[in-house]
């Protein structure tokens, strides 16, 4: 299904909530994203939810309304369950339909009647908290940057990225437990870790954790068993992005990851924000893919003239880290990076066609990770390691505060947003996690 | 917490469920696993049951008679549910009342009164369909058998097992959506496959299809994020065991594996069995792990007096091949090895240490893979690929056909008992898994 722009995205929509308006906020009428919700310190089941500038529509209470008729109120109503599988099994016409009338609703036009109806459904965001907005089945991590790949190779003194990069959207399947929302506090992983020049790992508190910079895809429709969704298909299976932190204990996972891969280096945490920003909002942030003529040509199943037209995503992003002694004086945190989705060498829809090749079934709901995204510069990295060097030279943050990895108190805040000419900006939220010290047990 | 015998272990115990009293059956009434299951072919609930002999106890069914009290009670009730995650989190104590209970009422003493009662619950085995046991949250694959780590190095022409090997109870995470339990059939995996003597891959269905002999762990209560499961408690967080194949593309994984470990090689299925065989039944087939001499100690959290006492268990393990001209003939299958769990070199509670060590936190209902079983013999190979040489030594059948990787169409079934003097077998059913000719499609 080719996403075609349309009258949700036109940048001079505004909306009767006048904090949607703002031209640099995150959520204006052109966003709508999803999460799942409930007002704070209460009891309150947790329902689905979107952002309409600083305020959060309560889908179900609309639905309950009787304003809504057909697809998107079908569409509304299975946003009032405690998660959004239901909703996201629905499919694209559903997902579209629910958005297009919240758009007209949300609209500075719209019918008073329905306006008037839809106040009463709006809960101010200062007052929510979110819930993982589905019940994550299956949680997979890919590794399709090339620019990551290459740092992260040249870093561990390998001659250049695997063998099989430029042929495979590499992945890894992940842990879904450890998976938290934005605000997320985790102890420092301990593990085993072989010190400089030893033979045998002691067990240590990780003296290497880092953070990678993500996108979070979120299925929408999946597939059965044995039935692979081709790259013709795939976006029209994707309901939409978050922002995603893979953190990753470094000296644990040189240890453990030979010969099947990461595991305790990477399931103690990993960290996303909470609104799902759909795929029909980022349509207008769709571009070119291009493949550097030097490499070999995807196999037929990776390969699509659409994709290489507009398989990429110019999604910014930034990484921004805050310690202690920031909270401390009250100052803002420090930019670490920032970089855009679109420099990825496999795309969303080339990850989800390969995922499901062999046979293998997504369903809706299910997390994939991009990978982190390090773009061509070496300020664009998105990974800790990767902008210190290994440790060789340790980023300056603006507190004089020197950082090779992230320290205990440290939090990392990722930022996403889109913006270009002639359209209104599309923002992510931030997705932020703390370290707390390695505890004192064991 | 230490499973000591107790007279649920009676050799001498008997069932007035005549066939639970066959000398060689799965299911005597001092086995007692669990399932979830409904008649086929209705549109029942699923629920949970527990197999004496040929026959299913309802427990939901049991529990609404009003025969139970208290914590067995409790349990009964919660094994009505589809799933049996809530009867999980209970913990080990309603575990074990709910197995006296059952034991008691089954047993060919029992008061007529409760026999008469049960008797009204018990549906004929041969009239079921099962689902899967559990929500399973995360699925977990060990790598923990050391002869089986040997075969496949030397088989891959490296000097030996990964320098971790002795230090790690190796993991990685699997795919949860394409479990599927015991009469699974499943369309041959394509991928990515470099041809011998090329540099590029080509897509292509599997060549080296391959089962791997494998237990399933199932986690009955789980642990908190950062607040590891101590070695000492592990075994008290184990619900039960059963039969899991592994089904392993291999020449799908050579190429894909690096670096971040096996994704689609394995994820295109998975087969269970339906039974889940609890700790406190398997409790007398415990014995001692003991470590080669020369072998590193292992890191303290790692070791334990009572772990190389009593870590191991000795569960016979079978694999049996049937291939269509098993079926046109009306053959018995043919077996392909034999071995025991005893040899595996990490025990069901170093992974479950291991696995939480971290700061990962486990779920009721999460599944672990043992790791390919396989024994120091070469006869007692968990997988086609040791047990054929690479293809270097195909395995000739019963039929006369030969076998280096699996064929379209080919059965494979697993089974597993533990037998010894002076105590009853304890069996865990069959796991059967059928492999069907590639899609057509792409």
């Amino acid at each position: 299904m080719l996403r075609t722009l349309n009258q949700t995205h036109d940048p001079a929509a505004r909306s009767w909530v006048e904090s949607a308006n703002m031209p640099d906020g995150d959520f204006p009428i052109q966003n709508l994203p999803f999460s799942i919700f409930r007002r704070k310190n209460t009891d309150e089941a947790f329902r689905g939810g979107v952002a309409i500038g600083d305020q959060v529509v309560d889908l179900g209470a609309w639905a309950s309304q009787g304003r809504l008729s057909g697809v998107a109120d079908e569409a509304a109503r299975a946003c009032a369950q405690p998660v959004l599988n239901a909703f996201f099994s629905l499919g694209p016409a559903a997902w579209g339909a629910l958005r297009h009338a919240l758009f007209a609703a949300l609209h500075e036009r719209a019918f008073p009647s329905d306006s008037n109806v839809l106040r009463d459904c709006l809960v101010p965001m200062s007052e929510v908290e979110h819930g993982l907005p589905a019940q994550i089945g299956d949680y997979t991590d890919f590794y399709t940057s090339i620019h990551h790949a290459t740092n992260i190779s040249r870093l561990l003194g390998l001659s250049g990225v695997s063998a099989n990069f430029r042929s495979i959207p590499i992945a890894y399947h992940g842990r879904v437990s450890s998976l938290g929302l934005s605000g997320q506090r985790f102890v420092r992983p301990k593990g085993q870790i072989v010190p400089p020049g030893a033979q045998a790992p002691v067990f240590s508190p990780s003296l290497k954790l880092d953070y990678e910079l993500e996108l979070g895809i979120y299925i929408g429709q999946g597939n059965a068993p044995g039935e692979p969704i081709e790259l013709e298909h795939a976006d029209s299976h994707v309901f939409g992005l978050c922002l995603l932190n893979d953190w990753s204990a470094r000296d644990i996972q040189s240890w453990e990851m030979q010969p099947l891969g990461p595991f305790l280096a990477k399931n103690f945490a990993t960290t996303l924000s909470p609104w799902i920003v759909t795929m029909e909002a980022l349509a207008p942030f769709r571009l070119a893919l291009p493949r550097p003529p030097e490499d070999c040509e995807p196999l037929a199943y990776l390969h699509s003239e659409r994709n290489s037209r507009e398989g990429a995503l110019d999604i910014q992003l930034e990484v921004w880290l805050e310690t202690a002694r920031h909270r401390a004086g009250n100052l803002p945190a420090s930019q670490l990076s920032r970089t855009s989705f679109r420099h990825q060498y496999w795309s969303v829809a080339q990850m989800v066609a390969h995922h499901t090749v062999g046979g293998c079934n997504l369903r809706a709901g299910d997390l994939l990770g991009s990978g982190t995204v390090s773009g061509p510069e070496k300020a664009e990295a998105g990974a800790l390691m990767e902008l210190a060097g290994n440790a060789s030279e340790p980023v300056t943050l603006d507190t004089g505060e020197q950082r090779s990895y992230v320290e205990d108190g440290d939090a990392v805040i990722l930022r996403g947003y889109c913006r270009k000419t002639g359209f209104a900006r599309i923002g992510f939220g931030e997705c932020r996690g703390e370290v707390l010290p390695a505890s004192a047990a064991r």
